[in-house]
């Protein structure tokens, strides 16, 4: 469980947490080794589209392939990370945990993505902290 | 059909293609005013996730709400835009052209957003130009 990449994007969840914002990392892996780090962006950059797994595959820039990648998230990916996991034919998605959002591990897992899920305490801890201090912010960010 | 965020769609899908990018634009708009325009952005930031529809919704920063607003793509959206659509709570799209792509139309449909396809020549003439002369790089935006 004590994977480089998986440690790499709860770090960039907690950078993004200081920074004031929305405290969820990824992270895209190729044979071990860490492509790209990403964290939402919402609050820092005003921007809707970057959420972490987002902002990972952004600084990522253009890839040939995915299919030989992992991207680890600390959070279950919503219906907009979902579908640019799919778009790009990533194989295997590592989630943090899926209990303070469900997301849509039922849709990747039917489009034949392997879905790991690690239900990692630090990963639950830092949202349950973040949604129950920034309600709104969190509402606002999977449009509630 | 001349509605006029439609109209900023192709002008934007038009300035892609002029900057050496992919031909593909998209507007969002509220009351019919528009709030944001973007084109895919692949080649001219290195960035996978700014299809059009992408770049519009980022270009339209932080919103309280989606459930009031209309996005125009000039090409069906994939499954990365269709996921965006979902998160956001998108209502209706309307959609250039789906014949030199299909997209994610059903998805769509089946999740309740209403998909206007205009089956607009120019959109169609862009991808197919675009297509034929840039067919890696097309097969690159989709991950093909």
């Amino acid at each position: 469980m004590t994977d480089a990449a998986f440690e790499a994007a709860v770090a960039a969840a907690r950078q993004g947490l200081s920074q004031g914002g929305i405290p969820i990392g990824a992270a895209l892996a190729r044979n071990g080794e860490i492509i790209a780090v990403g964290h939402n962006g919402r609050v820092q950059h005003a921007d809707p589209i970057a959420h972490g797994e987002m902002a990972a595959l952004r600084a990522a820039g253009r890839q040939q392939t995915y299919r030989d990648t992992v991207l680890y998230t600390t959070l279950a990916p919503c219906a907009m990370c979902t579908g640019a996991i799919l778009l790009f034919k990533i194989p295997r998605v590592v989630v943090g945990e899926a209990r303070t959002f469900p997301g849509e591990l039922d849709v990747l897992r039917s489009r034949g993505v392997t879905v790991d899920v690690l239900d990692d305490e630090r990963c639950v801890g830092l949202m349950e902290r973040f949604q129950q201090d920034h309600p709104s912010l969190w509402a606002e960010d999977i449009a509630e």
